[in-house]
């Protein structure tokens, strides 16, 4: 193995949470990605400021804006990132960016339930339009057959929450508006797999585990996995992945998680 | 068996296709329910004259206007059903009412998943929210204790291509957009029988076949099963319907499928 090597990767909501612990992970490896770009709303304000900290000692690391529900902001992103790899293709596109409503079942709204499923599905979905052109650009220059993340992935950001078969932690929040996006993107990633393996091009779906963030975290629960627990674990996993795994749903330990 | 017995059930989309079969298989019952509501966008409309001429002959059919994508509709239909039933309850709800776009994978816009969304899976979740106090009367004027669907149930159209595990008719059409709201409708199918368990109400998902509908037909194919044979087929394995059942997504010959 010797860890992941990558010539280049973005990272969706990369100024916090397992997103900015990925960043982190990924220009700390031993061979660092050549590009590194780190995707945030706002990449000038407060809440950029430990990329902006990382920005000024890592050459390698690029903050580019992104509103994962703009068409517009997505178009802009890929264009930019396009224009930084010159000749070169995007190796690994990581969908981090969610949100998630801790709702009681009947006081979910309609509004909650499309401004969830327009960033944890929808996003992943137009991110994937945008940037397949460099994701195939990537396969193309990439040498072997096989599929792998070092030649050209998607990973997206699910969450056991999305599995059907097996429940996680009702006890602990309905969340369905949460459950549903997550589930649709599952069934996304699966339809990437099938879609995209033409090209080249491997899609993975992930579970991080319950995290210490903003979003795991709660008044009354410390979750059990640390950021850096699970990215080094999702990292170590990613670097293995191979051709069987497209189209699957992996736990951050490397576990095949239900539908 | 001997049959569907069941005294209230309402139906959406019910004006043609699936949802008028169900309607009609329903009023032709050996013992049909006292009150059939058939939801539909413009009862009065020329797409609605085949209700129209049946509810002219069978008076325990009422035509409900809705549209499942506005909350306001929602409400107004849920009032009105309340009404008429006076002092019982809703024994089944049937969201049936569903598009579909056959788009090709990359062709998908942030308008096609929003809409398909809002139709098939919040449309769902918002319908079950509004008619909850009407299934729980039904379910608390029903003797014994098991769930099944004469007492109360919701019962969500799904499809076979809402199933990740197992990518059905995959070469027919990628239309990304209807499988992740499918996928996402059999999660909230799920996540209603776990909530809905304890006020006594059963939650199914159903595929009703590849059915010779407006949405099932194309120019070139035509489809395997007639709605009369889905509709039969459906209403057989709903009056069958146990504790057991509940969470579970069943194909019209009463098949589990896998998520
Ligand atoms: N933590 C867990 O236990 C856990 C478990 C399972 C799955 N996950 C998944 O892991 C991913 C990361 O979660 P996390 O725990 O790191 O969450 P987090 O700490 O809340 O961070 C979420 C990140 O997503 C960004 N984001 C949200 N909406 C966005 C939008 N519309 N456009 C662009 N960026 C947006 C946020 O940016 P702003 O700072 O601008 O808001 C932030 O960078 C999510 O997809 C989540 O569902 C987490
Ligand atoms: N046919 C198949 O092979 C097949 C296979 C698997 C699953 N299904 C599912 O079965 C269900 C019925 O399908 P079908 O084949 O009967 O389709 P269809 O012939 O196209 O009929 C769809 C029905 O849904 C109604 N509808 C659509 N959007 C609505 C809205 N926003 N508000 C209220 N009503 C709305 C339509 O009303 P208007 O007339 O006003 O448009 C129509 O009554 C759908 O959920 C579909 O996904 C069908």
């Amino acid at each position: 193995m010797g860890g992941l090597r990558v010539r280049s990767v973005l990272v969706t909501g990369a100024n916090r949470g397992i997103g900015l612990g990925l960043v982190r992970h990924l220009l700390g490896l031993p061979n660092p990605p050549e590009w590194v770009f780190a995707a945030c709303r706002d990449p000038k304000g407060q809440r950029a400021q430990e990329l902006q900290n990382l920005a000024s000692k890592h050459p390698n690391l690029v903050i580019v804006p992104l509103e994962v529900t703009e068409p517009a902001s997505i178009k802009a992103a890929a264009a930019s990132v396009g224009e930084r790899l010159k000749n070169s293709g995007l190796n690994l596109l990581i969908n981090n960016a969610g949100i998630s409503h801790y709702k009681s079942f009947d006081s979910n709204t309609q509004e909650d339930m499309a401004q969830v499923y327009a960033t944890n599905t929808i996003g992943p979905l137009l991110l994937s339009q945008a940037f397949l052109p460099l994701l195939k650009k990537a396969a193309q220059g990439s040498p072997g057959s096989g599929l792998s993340c070092s030649k050209a992935a998607i990973i997206n950001m699910s969450s056991y929450a999305g599995s059907i078969q097996d429940i996680y932690l009702w006890e602990y929040g309905q969340a369905i508006s949460y459950r549903c996006s997550k589930a649709a993107l599952n069934m996304l990633t699966k339809c990437q797999s099938l879609g995209y393996r033409e090209h080249g091009i491997l899609c993975a779906a992930f579970h991080p585990g319950w995290v210490q963030t903003d979003m795991g975290s709660s008044a009354e629960m410390k979750p059990p996995v640390t950021v850096d627990e699970s990215v080094g674990g999702m990292l170590k996993v990613i670097s293995s992945l191979s051709e069987k795994d497209t189209g699957t749903f992996l736990d951050w330990e490397g576990k095949v998680l239900p539908w």
